[in-house]
């Protein structure tokens, strides 16, 4: 469903009870390119974990490496001490794409593209990986940006964490037909509508603190006022990752 | 933090290790007023619930009356199915607003409104209760649409389950303020900005099936190309609801 460097991979995330898609099946898709085109063109997740047996659901920013999701955060916080043994998680992506006013209740509906996976949660422990990942955590987004920083203090990096999951399972679940009705509803003079929603970048505001002189980076190009977030963050993707780490 | 209804109440959800805002506690609020305004300019949320131990997160529509939130879906659903018999359930809606670059990597961030709220989900069993949820799973978005659509069949109420769950806990937890950078780092020639995200309701695209002479109601007036997803929702929810079950 997309140019992503995965369509020639045909490799599928194993399918069973857990990520099955169970209603609505015709609306499931296992195949790594499906997957992982949907999550490249996300940068807010929710996770789900489990504390003492109650379930939280956090909203964080993630990126995705091969068949690996990073997430981070502060190291006092609640979701991440609980993973730092390793923890089963279920990490979403949701691009809600329409509401649909069907011609009777049971049929209005959403048009969207979600992904769940699923797999154990685990903090990055290794200096090397840690920092590498601090990196990736703003040039995944930005690329090449971490060069043009302000280096990360010994203090900073201690006070981040950040989270590794290998995807074991994921689905992809989309809906993207707009008004579907029962055939006999199509004659009645009730009204129907797809009504779009679309998650747009506004201006970009740049800090009123700026030094004279300091232009916005021509790699922030992708990020301009009134694109689809999701072209952004598609575009940033392919350019911070080397074709082999895709 | 709006003109909600709730404004007068002064009514605070409990606050316990559950759901205290731990990181960054001064982003976090736990009054009726803002933790409902948040909920009602959504649609969509996300549901943390526990299988066999295992966390999963659906998203889904969801509304809200009082301190009630619904959802729904197909009876045949896993998510639905586990919730029958009640279950501890975390639903999590985030207004995600903007991407911050700032001068160091650590002081990247996003401005973010977010509630949590906490509870024990079951399903609508009462055919009363569940009739006037069917219609208010509808009306709540589009008010008075029900009384415009095909009547649902038998079949149609049987197959859709839905749940309610009284909010026991909730936060919100809001960051606005854009970059934010260590003192010292502003005499930096590094270029910093805040990249605003909207979620934008596109022109409403009505079904090529209509019949002729059939209208585009005027109860959907809320809901014009171009204006904010959250606002069409806020207005929506104020003329769905009587002010006393707000």
């Amino acid at each position: 469903m997309s140019e992503s460097s995965d369509s020639s991979t045909g490799l599928t995330y194993p399918v069973t009870d857990r990520n099955r898609v169970k209603r609505r099946h015709d609306r499931g898709h296992y195949d790594h390119e499906t997957v992982h085109a949907l999550l490249d063109a996300a940068a807010l997740c929710h996770v789900a974990y489990v504390v003492d047996g109650e379930p939280y659901c956090t909203p964080t920013l993630f990126w995705r490496e091969g068949t690996r999701l990073y997430w981070h955060g502060s190291s006092a916080s609640r979701m991440l001490r609980t993973l730092a043994e390793g923890q089963r998680a279920c990490l979403t992506v949701t691009h809600f794409d329409s509401l649909v006013l069907a011609r009777c209740g049971y049929n209005h509906s959403a048009d969207y593209r979600s992904v769940m996976a699923f797999g154990q949660a685990r903090l990055v422990d290794d200096p090397e990986e840690k920092t590498r990942a601090l990196v990736m955590m703003v040039d995944r987004f930005f690329p090449g940006r971490t060069a043009q920083l302000r280096a990360s203090s010994e203090q900073e990096v201690k006070a981040t964490s950040v989270v590794w999951m290998e995807i074991e399972q994921a689905s992809a679940k989309i809906r993207a037909k707009g008004v579907v009705d029962e055939d006999e509803d199509y004659e009645l003079p009730i009204y129907a509508e797809r009504l779009p929603v679309r998650m747009v970048l506004g201006e970009p505001e740049a800090c009123p603190r700026l030094l004279p002189g300091v232009e916005r980076p021509e790699a922030l190009k992708a990020y301009e006022g009134g694109r689809l977030l999701e072209s952004a963050l598609r575009e940033s993707y392919e350019a911070a990752y080397s074709p082999r780490s895709r």
